[in-house]
């Protein structure tokens, strides 16, 4: 018997923002699998754009669903935060040793951290003290090729797994969606300053009055060559390490020299 | 006539997360509106907790409200990230000079930042280059005294407009609910590193079917007394300033040393 099956696997939970149908999180669940004792709990549906949001106001559903072969799974009613904090709270009842989240269908570089439920739910894992990595393939499309994707997913959590990972590591990893065979590597990065310039679509309703659709250009501002954006745009995989410290250091240096409010 | 009357006034734009119809938000444009021209656009209900959500799958409305007098305001269907985009995008259709956000029922010191919707649309305005603060009460209270927070919120604000702001300048102030005279001073912090210690509650339907309801224990892990928990216990004000790069580059120079993934 090989030393591996000897040890206790690790558990790794993993939800998604895309919902628990997605073809993202049933490849994350393919790449992974043999590498610990997976638990999902993701979205019964699509939460896209969720941000950190918590569910106060309703009560949430929770129920074990059969969608991936011989892997605990649960779909919820929540958001992917809520998922996690029902995973830890109610089906795990302990932390598991490694959260996942995604894989996203779509960018989360740059700002569009901020944005994404994906990266949200591994933020809030990573509150918790578990050590948590999102992943995000650079394609919308649902017909999408996830071959490099999880091949680098299988080699970058087996990497993590052999080493002690600090409880606060968090990782948002976003994959070019290329042919395995042209992803040149890794890359550690910082978030690129970019952001969406908005561009609201204006419809009439039958009743003649307006509404309005969210649409935007994504514009980078940032020439550098260490961000997550160059990173992808010249076919590397970007891996940014994350923090929920928002503190602005530099200008809370500057406040206290400069301002006087009594 | 008067300097400041001859002088352009500044846009002022105000947005919350509590609805339109909230104490908070009708203190927030009694404390400010002598200081600039206001625009309030902000949700139509209550959007607590919704963090930096945004409406990707469903269109929004707008509507002309008369809520304050003698200040232009509208209610918008979306999150509020989404109304910051709004205003910008559709009602203003320039930045304006400076956003608030608020006056939130409730905390919204250390990791609540994360969760707040107040927060995250301050922090949108900060995005879109327009300096930005959001301001809470420590009191869900509807009927929350808010003499302090508006003799406060005028000064700081007043302070700030005097100055040439850091476009990207974003303030996270939290307001003891104690009277004027307790408070003693507004206090220049850091997050600090405190979480929830989640307990969702089981309910059954009649249906005998399970629900759950998320509730939690806020829990301080740190010590420091230059947080903004410490200061809030204190009876300061905290202000944090806060930044939307969220790269960790103390995790970002270690990776870099000890990591290989090909």
């Amino acid at each position: 018997m090989a030393k591996a099956a000897r040890t206790k696997l690790p558990t790794i939970l993993i939800t998604n923002d895309d919902g628990i149908t997605s073809p993202g999180i049933r490849n994350l669940v393919e790449a992974v699998k043999e590498l610990g004792k997976i638990v999902v709990v993701a979205p019964d549906k699509p939460q896209s754009g969720m941000g950190h949001a918590i569910t106060i106001g309703q009560p949430l559903r929770m129920n074990k669903v059969d969608i991936f072969e011989g892997v605990e799974s649960w779909q919820t009613s929540g958001t992917p935060v809520d998922c996690v904090k029902l995973a830890v709270d109610k089906i795990l009842h302990r932390k598991p040793d490694l959260c996942l989240s995604g894989v996203n269908h779509g960018a989360n570089h740059s700002i569009n951290v901020i944005y994404s439920g994906t990266m949200s739910a591994a933020m809030e894992a990573c509150i918790e003290s578990i050590p948590s990595i999102g992943f995000s393939l650079m394609s919308y499309n649902y017909e999408a090729d996830f071959t490099g994707a999880r091949y680098y997913i299988r080699e970058i959590v087996s990497t993590f797994l052999k080493k002690k990972m600090d409880k606060h590591l968090l990782l948002n990893v976003n994959i070019p969606a290329i042919p395995l065979e042209l992803i040149k590597g890794v890359k550690i990065c910082r978030q690129a300053y970019a952001k969406y310039e908005e561009d609201f679509k204006q419809r009439k309703d039958p009743h003649g009055k307006n509404y309005y659709w969210l649409t935007g250009a994504f514009v980078n501002y940032d020439k550098g060559k260490d961000t997550d954006v160059w990173a992808l745009e010249n076919n590397y995989i970007s891996m940014v390490p994350v923090q929920f410290d928002l503190t602005n250091y530099t200008l809370k240096t500057q406040l206290e020299k400069t301002w006087k409010i009594k």
